[in-house]
């Protein structure tokens, strides 16, 4: 929870390296470096260089590793006792095999950013560098946060107790998409993304060999009843006026195509705006594998390895954004919510925050898909997150 | 496929050591080091040493290893033109995590002799060492074969031209199972195992952000609805009197569980009697996933990996078989034929051939399961396996 004084020397050649150009280049490294959730260490590393060089020796800024792989760079302009904003960029990459067609990829084979976080620290630094040069009379948190694809860093670091010692007014972050255009945001005054609660289910059987079906009990018979009739089962048990989704994506289980499996595990997520459907979901799903198990004499084990909140925005803030966007000739448009989840939600429901979509989508592009491997925003889009973020600061 | 002689001296303290106790301990090291289909690589260092410490300098044996991981002795005490009988083991283990409670455990985690191949190496150890002592007038391959577990090892061997050059009269094998008691054995002088084909079913959609569904292919839906359908549909063109069995064993797909999955992969074994059968089960399983491909915007691949035949024992050499029960007193139970897959029916398609189980239970203990973690024979079987095999061979 210490800081240090960045003490390195900035040169002349540094000062006039802060560019799109040198935007670019940072964005190229994040994306060539992809790590995930916790083990963001190089990109940790690669931020830390950047922030120092166009920091240098000044004495506003001070750096802080409040929490694993996290790095929070304050910024001190204000007087002392004004309030901090925060603005937060996630870190972490995703186990998806990038498009070697991308225009240039991983480094990392099986890992990469496919949910645009490289974006997102990119402009996150290019909020810092503009911060450096214009010294504006303000206290910020620049919040770069770790394990946000589902493994609760934001939970972790409120938890960790660094921000109890600050008075935070507001809190912003920004989260890229292809279903808006370059030259669009989106967002609400209300609740924009969902609870997502991530949920395993685990069939244990008993193996054998395959010859002998009656002799043993196949865990991945069950797992296959259970998917095939689990999304029917659950609407059974929630009002369709209420908007619920269910997603498994991933499955393992059985050791040899000529074994009973012995186990298998089902890894979902669901998603809703309501606590209580939440609840009423896992335990439909618990009922369900229990019942499927029991079909097959197998046994289920349902482990729910953690529930978000939902990202509440604070509709002052949205009306300051579409302020910000009039202004600088951007469109915003009014999203109803979605059912992404994102562990910003710890930051909105401790603060007046807002989450908002930054549209990156070339006219005529086709639109490519959050967490696919061909999804690749193009660079212009962080000179443009960088103006918006630095607008809506000096309005704080 | 060179041979060479094996020269090592033998002392009169190694002569003693041919013992029950020997044996013993040969399966244990065995049992303690399985391996996986042609990976069995120390199994047969561990064979080869065997052979040379009972074998030492006799010039009736020579090793081969015509194939891979393969070993075969040969022994010349017949005249030159006498036909060879052959006396097959099988060598690799399973993917099997083995139950910590087995009287003793694998040492290679995660990989278990829990199909009792380690038995079926040190009964034909035992063997080899049964004919150093007596010397038999007799022609013999003592083969031990590598990869039988679903990797076609038999065929291969076949393939390699090695016993081309072979005048074979008759081939023999075992295999344990405690589905009959210690001290019974069973086979028949018919079809005795069945044809089993191996058959991998993938499904392959576009993947996307869990929360937004409408734009992926979730290839994990598309998968679990097979597996919930195909059972069904292959029931619908099969006479029922027909005997076949479907078993998958082995799922894997998706990279996160809130990512649309854009491949998941299915490993299964078919079985039957009937090589029209099999030709039906696997065309109707293809027709199944290309459908339920399409029903979920995904693609299907289905890949045959290997089929064998079906084990055909010979009349006369059951006839052989029973009267050899009959003078050691065991008992010899006529089995129908199961549904296991060998590819000990290369052996049974080319030569006049014989394999039977050999049972395994003790009185009142609880039957194990081939394949099953906790499948641990007792060493008592293989004296037993050596005598009923040395009998056959006196009959040869």
């Amino acid at each position: 929870m210490s800081g240090f004084l960045i003490t390195c020397m900035k040169t002349n050649r540094e000062m006039s390296m802060f560019s799109e150009e040198r935007l670019k280049d940072l964005r190229k490294i994040l994306h060539e470096n992809p790590e995930l959730s916790f083990s963001e260490h190089k990109t940790a590393s690669i931020i830390k260089d950047f922030v120092s060089e166009v920091v240098g020796k000044s004495k506003l800024f001070i750096l802080h590793e409040p929490f694993e792989t996290s790095v929070v760079v304050e910024y001190k302009g204000g007087d002392p006792d004004d309030p901090h904003v925060i603005f937060r960029a996630d870190m972490d990459a995703l186990p998806v095999k990038e498009n070697s067609l991308n225009h240039y990829v991983s480094g990392n084979e099986g890992i990469m950013h496919a949910c645009g976080h490289d974006i997102h620290m990119t402009v996150l630094c290019g909020l810092v560098a503009k911060v450096a040069e214009d010294t504006p009379s303000k206290n910020i948190l620049f919040v770069f946060q770790p394990g946000e694809e589902g493994a609760g860093g934001a939970k972790k670091m409120m938890e960790s107790g660094f921000f109890d010692k600050y008075n935070v007014k507001s809190a912003f972050a920004l989260h890229v998409t292809d279903d808006l255009e370059f030259g669009e945001v989106g967002s609400n005054g209300d609740v924009l993304f969902a609870i997502p609660k991530e949920i395993d289910v685990v069939f244990k059987g008993n193996s054998g060999h395959a010859a002998y079906p009656e002799k043993g009990n196949d865990a991945l018979a069950a797992a296959s009843s259970f998917l095939a009739n689990v999304e029917h089962k659950i609407r059974k048990v929630i009002n369709p006026t209420e908007i619920f989704l269910m997603h498994f994506g991933k499955i393992s289980g059985g050791t040899a195509r000529n074994i009973i499996a012995d186990e298998v595990k089902i890894e979902g997520t669901l998603r809703s705006f309501d606590r209580n459907i939440m609840s009423l979901a896992s335990e439909e799903i618990k009922n369900t594998a229990e019942n499927t198990a029991k079909n097959f004499g197998c046994r289920s084990e349902v482990t729910v390895l953690g529930e978000y909140l939902e990202v509440r925005n604070d509709p002052d803030l949205f009306n300051m954004l579409k302020k910000v966007c009039d202004d600088i000739d951007i469109k915003c448009i009014e999203k109803k919510a979605g059912l992404v989840g994102e562990d910003f939600c710890y930051f909105t429901d401790r603060y007046s925050g807002l989450l908002f979509w930054i549209g990156t989508r070339m006219p005529g592009q086709e639109e490519k898909q959050l967490h696919s491997e061909t999804f690749f925003p193009l660079d212009e889009v962080v000179p443009e997150g960088v103006k918006i973020l630095f607008s809506l600061l000096t309005l704080q």
